[in-house]
């Protein structure tokens, strides 16, 4: 394990750098990866992003003004990767030339000796800053940008019980520098495409309760998909919907899949205990929020059994 | 016009403080109120905190802990309160009494000499957590809480272009005080009611799309209310749901009253202006966030008049 000053060391010896990014890449990944090279950039050396999915359009805005790099990687950093299998296309290539992993995730795999990993750290993008001050990098209003995108996507921008002291002043010092925090909360947090909010309000329309309204559950079957054009990744946020409303404990969220299986979310409010509930089921997860997949079975069989279950824990 | 440090010389001096907020309390004046309270307590002086409305059980927790005072005041001050009409029902007996003023809003209309009012922060609260440096008094875990609350709530959790650098340096010390910032974000923006669940997901039924996805058009019926069990209140976030839809530029919420009149709010992306659109309709307010009310109307017919108004701007 390292501390930033290490991480800063090895890389204040390297050039042309490749920094790798998550599949399916979010805000902190993609965030981070851009505030580094941007960092290194302005330090005279050469980074390039690669990322095994393509970047989803709305975080086109970390990349502007970066010129597109390539060359041939002498070095490879990860950021904000847990675990290899998270590199998706590009594991195969990379996964035993990487030199340094930089990531906040708790269950962070080790696969290279010189790791920095702080998983009290709200964001990768904490990380990130702190290298980069450590590294004497400037850091202009699109770094800025790029670090406050991490710590605003991967905290619900600042909702979540991840946040520390730290993460407040990281984003205080980035607005200082010019970040458009505001800007970056509009486009992460309040902008859907018309086929998600029909989505969204297609699955919010079977929202139903049983155990005297301390469960809620929301079916998403596969005609939804069809019918309003909205991608399974459009309805990440139903999820969370059942768990909102007052007094409920359980909150259910079943899509049906193409393969004949229901994946299930589950969300728990005190004294739920959601990991413990998808136990019974084969999955697992946190006390708060947790999973379970069901094979071959129908959104109604797959809804009976959930209920049942429920209504067995005399909630 | 005052600054902190003569509005805490000028509370330094007194006690028996009355402490009036605003009607239709939020958490904004609220908070502010409560952790002057409890400040000028761990000082040793007297306050109760007075508000013309109910205090929403959803802000319940501000006041646990702190003992309910009940005497005459001596001095009166105001948090968060813009106009003397907002005192609600306390202005009649208050309207004369009040020797000091603290907010943050900019149209504040001036009701007295003593008055400390800075329109660049985003909270009230950021102001009562100078004021309580600069009196020296303590800031327990509780006050913190109650601090928080204010800032997190007039910023929707840290999202909006009001935020500063001083925003998120005095919401890092509040959680180093130990304020519980998750659950009172959990607490504050992912906890509705059944009803007001089911009144949103009624709501968003009647989205509807005209001049080619640039405009979007919810409307709340009066049947909505009885059908649901929600109330106006209830619905208040409906309004900034159109305006999220990528692609468009005016987003409209119609709310049918019991006056027969129709209360519309306007939301406007660039290149929108809502203000100049509500100009048209005898109404007024923002660029972004405007409205008007239309007198002697059905939902149908308001709706019409916006959409051939609308239509005639060529989008």
């Amino acid at each position: 394990m390292l501390n930033g000053k290490e991480a800063a060391a090895l890389l204040r010896g390297w050039d042309n750098i490749a920094l790798l990014c998550h599949a399916s890449p979010d805000g902190d990944t993609l965030g981070s990866a851009c505030a580094l090279k941007r960092g290194l950039a302005a330090m005279g050396k050469r980074a390039r992003i690669l990322c095994g999915d393509p970047i989803p359009e709305k975080f086109s805005y970390l990349f502007a003004g970066s010129a597109e790099e390539s060359f041939a990687p002498e070095h490879v950093v990860t950021v904000d990767v847990a675990d290899l299998s998270l590199l998706g296309s590009l594991e195969k290539t990379y996964r035993d030339r990487i030199e340094l992993a930089i990531d906040h995730h708790g269950v962070h795999r080790a696969f290279t000796e010189n790791r920095w990993v702080e998983a009290n750290s709200a964001a990768t993008a904490e990380l990130i800053y702190l290298l980069l001050v450590e590294l004497g990098a400037p850091i202009d209003r699109k770094t800025a940008d790029c670090v406050y995108t991490g710590l605003t996507t991967d905290t619900g921008c600042f909702r979540y019980r991840n946040v520390t002291p730290r993460t407040h002043k990281i984003a205080a010092r980035m607005l200082e520098l010019g970040a458009d925090g505001g800007g970056i909360n509009q486009r992460m947090f309040e902008s859907k495409s018309r086929a998600q909010m029909e989505g969204e309000k297609l699955a919010l329309q079977s929202l139903e309760f049983f155990c005297q309204g301390k469960c809620a559950m929301v079916r998403v079957p596969l005609s939804l998909y069809r019918e309003t054009g909205a991608k399974e990744e459009d309805l990440e946020g139903v999820a969370s919907l059942p768990r909102q409303i007052l007094g409920v404990v359980y909150g259910f969220t079943l899509k049906e899949k193409p393969d004949g299986s229901v994946k299930v979310s589950v969300r728990a409010n005190p004294p739920g205990d959601a990991a413990a509930f998808c136990k019974r089921f084969g999955g697992g997860g946190h006390v708060g929020a947790a999973g379970c997949t069901m094979e071959n079975t129908t959104l109604d069989q797959a809804a009976l059994l959930l209920r049942k279950a429920a209504e067995g824990l005399g909630l």
